[in-house]
């Protein structure tokens, strides 16, 4: 068993001309997919339709490919879109499959593995807070059994995608009685964001109480340094990839990860970088050649505070924090592994410090 | 004679309590400061009056502890305000104080060197033109006698401010029956950038032939390494300071440069802070302890990739290409020498190649 | 024969429940629809994928329903969506039906009529150019000639949805040695929108000679008062729907226009109302009542004024002039009719005066 | 006594050229002027600087003028500069003058009366809370004194400035161990315009219990049908004016006011037209010659919707809310008095219903 990973190119939201090439030449079998992970090139906030777009275009091109309705895709592949490409970062997928060979793998030789995995739908009243927080939990311990790895420490990274509220599910929360997290419907989506990333948290180990609604978006002090989630309209439930090394996994990827002190954290990218066997002083390059992905989270630091230096990202009404934070650190990440098929994804509520974030790099071995 | 340099952190774009803190102590004496270079946090585009409400602040202070009236402030100090802060870049103003303290230079030991100089105001058609173009390279070349820098390979940045079209000035063109470089008030910023660094290219013998209306932002093989220019509303003619190094002054700082091929050519700016003396590897805070002030421009590369892959600056029509370029080029150089006030403009039409630009160390030596 | 209109509310750009409930119920027959004019909640500028977004999802509902693959709904429905529903303006779509029920019209008692056409695909060259307006002229006449309407003075709107430059498609023209009408993407829209005008205008007699390539966007004196034209990512031909008033239908709609003078013009509004029969000063809801749809173009006044007075729709780098012209028109007609359904579609070149464009009201008759 | 209104077109926000051409031709006294209420062209959101960059510009004019130093003028002048010139609307200044030129009043024959006053410097905690409204209230009753204004009911219009927070007053706030009502930076200025005019609601007695903490942004069922608030960055008090009819003041202008129910209400502005005079269906041109000036507030309604249609205004990630409400409500109420030098100012929060506010309207008598 090995995962194999495809980073495709995307010309718009909807592109799927690499994933139909690929498929057609037989590069990708498209039974063995279990995720595809969407860089899109949408605002990444409320009203960001390109990740439900490029979500409808998925369903319709995979479910042509496997003879199935698209309405089932969603049912066996996480198709988890982030938008927001901004600055130097380049619309793309990375399809992650799951190739059943036969092949065992190497003790000591841990190899790269995948699982996942989906909540239940989410009432609106229920983001943001100890429901989601649970739900989320349990469904990162199903992934991970799902991947065959048993020990936290072997997981370098929880992608997972959330909802949010629109004015209309507030609306509805409302006229069943029930207050929500936020009225704000931008301000929704960190807190999902942050509870989905305490329930990896919690599965994890890192932090150990039951989290209490009002630690969300507050208490900085509890966050995961392996979660990243993003959220998006166009679903109600939290849909989960672990990613780790396992030695049941065979291949030649494998993937490491560090925590991002801040947004110009090149030192740990740079560790990120040798954990996987990359020298990050090589030619650029050599770099490029040896780097499957590098994942991320960006955020504005709550302190308003870089290194010590005022940043204006929360004080700006043209441009939402996320959207700098994001091309801020995707041009680090870019600049470090001389691509900008990068994944970076903005809101880092409880994942990683305030300011800073995780940061992962999968790569060939030798 | 020596180039004194302050870095001083700004609150808002009419934040003078940094400055004026520093003329009370004595550590600045107003009648040497001969430029101000701000990076305020506007949107750095046609309707960015963050520019002119700093400048106008900056001469009524300036006014205040020379005792001159505001209005003589911008005839012996260059006020040059570039908006857009976007990212982690922090706003700040860079104060350039001449100290004629009798001290003479030492042959073979170069140290930073300054000189200013204006054009005549310019009529709303002669922007983006050959009359901007030669009226600035005769500018420069003033410029260069006021550093006392001969040679034209001494010179590492050339700054300018330079003016843009606004729909009332092309609407007074027309009146007086003349067309205008481009009717598009956002795209006159491009143009009023590209023929200033044009005039810098002419002086600087980078180029050499005199250069046609027509190969203004067309002709993208016609680039100076070393212009930097910045266009406001708030001025009709250019401003022009130009750095270099001279054994003419004393003091303990240098300049280098180097160009970066693209906005994430983490390379071309070590390869600038070794030719200033400190090595790129160093620890983060050591190098921002050594750099004093580093000076790029940014630009979305006009064939739409980064290292053959596609970005979304030029299609993006709620941020401004100008905008996406500053965060990332901004991000990048911050995470080479560990700190926000790093001075970063948009828009570098003739300014370096395609997608890159100049980029400039002023750094201690020893 | 007649024309059916159905204007559906779209909770987001890929809401088909409003339409497939109509479909169950019987109230729209899904093979008599001959166009759906959607307005879509994007920015309306070049990266607005609600449209492409919506585009897919009609295909892939009306396929559904027609039991045709979904490629094939473009060549029997014109899918026309235009983006940007700024202000109060309601995200919707309006759907086209024509009745063949053996009704004939009645001499003199004129009522809606409707013809559909489209162009050959452009290459990216032609985009802005004669080329786009003679194809356009043609097959003006073409949707003239399928809605039985002889006499250019009963064409009351010509609705057209057309194509834009993306930074790769101007690449690919140039690629093959051809330049284009505007490197800039944003700008190409205008360009785009304007050459279509003038093909209706050619048309309809409303100017006669042939148009050279400069006039386009340059000389407001050629314009139509009937055409609408919206520029898109998705498509590279023209699509047409001409609306008017003919006695060879029946039914109880009629169709009416004027011109608006500028973006506050109530007057021009109140007079196309009274045009179908409907008294502008009766009550709000009395007027909502009898209007089916209203349709309109919105445009920043190239002079920087509107009735002598400053704007700043052309100066402002964070909102498109397009994106505040279309708020402001909105929003008058939605006071005059009483309802927030009504279609402004933003860029007016050549689509009535500077500043203004047409006002098309359809209503039922007595 | 009499209020004598100048409405002065500015070219740009520190534009004084209008206001310095009437002090020297005589029209305008300066020493009689008390309030100057600006319509300036940013966003109207946190990081707007044109309010402040034009309130240090009127600052330095009126000192010139006053031959006072700049910073007392603030303390005899109420400068209330409000963002946002989205749409038609046009950047402008009403200057109101109080002439003491010993004419008394007519009984019977009320005409427009003015009264300003501020309050004390808020702490960042105390914004958007009790401390503010209660404040405000003693202050509305203080600028009724100043007006001569005894009765609630003669009151037409308050216009309020009031703070905001930023990422560094919250800091501030926490730092001294306080919390604050939205660590939010721009949803912090809808608490402080929501405090101000309960404030007012408080003052003119259409509220009557002290309001608690919770009410404020919550409850919309409490709100004033007269008062006008707008925060600002530059300030941390409250400025207060007062606008009624008193039978104490002589002059030919007089004042009236409505409650637009919904952002298209069309019929409460002709009201308020009605109440002055005024003949909603008189020639455009007649309108705009009677009415000096009109004022009035512009939200998006908290429902999501207007006329039972659905709204994209709060899900809007590009666009603020408040942006898009003004400049739809300028353009209704531009339509109706045919001219741009409107004053809408965003953020109606308690301010009329949810999703109206108030309007006046100032003219000339007979």
């Amino acid at each position: 068993m090995r995962l194999d990973i495809h980073v495709i190119a995307m010309a718009h939201p909807a592109d799927m001309s690499g994933l139909e090439d690929r498929i057609a030449s037989g590069e990708i079998a498209p039974d063995t997919i279990i995720c595809i992970l969407g860089k899109t090139e949408g605002n990444g906030n409320v009203n960001d339709f390109t990740r439900g777009y490029a979500t409808l275009a998925f369903k319709h091109a995979l479910g042509n490919a496997l003879g199935l309705p698209p309405a089932e895709i969603g049912n066996r592949v996480a198709l988890i879109m982030s938008g927001g490409t901004e600055g130097v970062m380049s619309p793309h997928c990375t399809v992650f499959c799951r190739i059943d060979d036969g092949a065992r793998g190497q003790a000591g030789r841990p190899r790269l593995a995948a699982g996942i995995s989906f909540t239940r739908d989410f009432a609106p009243e229920e983001i943001g807070r100890a429901a989601q927080i649970e739900a989320t939990a349990l469904a990162v311990r199903d992934a991970m059994a799902d991947a065959g790895i048993t020990r936290a420490q072997d997981v370098h990274f929880v992608q997972i995608k959330c909802p949010l509220l629109t004015a209309e599910r507030v609306h509805d929360a409302r006229k069943r009685g029930h207050d929500v997290a936020t009225e704000d419907t931008y301000t929704s989506m960190a807190y999902s964001r942050g509870a989905s990333a305490l329930g990896v948290a919690l599965a994890l180990g890192e932090i150990v109480a039951p989290v209490d609604d009002r630690a969300v978006c507050r208490d900085a002090g509890l966050f995961s340094a392996r979660a990243s989630t993003s959220a998006g309209i166009e679903l109600m439930r939290n849909e989960i990839m672990v990613l780790g090394n396992s030695d049941l996994w065979s291949g030649d990827l494998v993937i490491g990860h560090d925590v991002m002190d801040d947004a110009i954290d090149l030192a740990a990218i740079q560790r990120a970088l040798r954990m996987v066997g990359i020298d990050p002083a090589a030619p650029s390059a050599h770099i490029a050649g040896q780097v499957v992905a590098i994942l991320a989270k960006a955020e504005a630091s709550r302190s308003g505070l870089v290194r010590g230096q005022r940043h204006i990202m929360w004080d700006d009404s043209d441009i939402h924090a996320t959207r700098h934070a994001r091309a801020a650190v995707a041009a680090v990440l870019a600049a470090c592994v001389g691509k900008t098929h990068v994944y970076v994804s903005g809101g880092a509520e409880h994942q990683g410090p305030d300011g800073g974030g995780p940061v992962a790099v999968i790569a060939r071995t030798g």
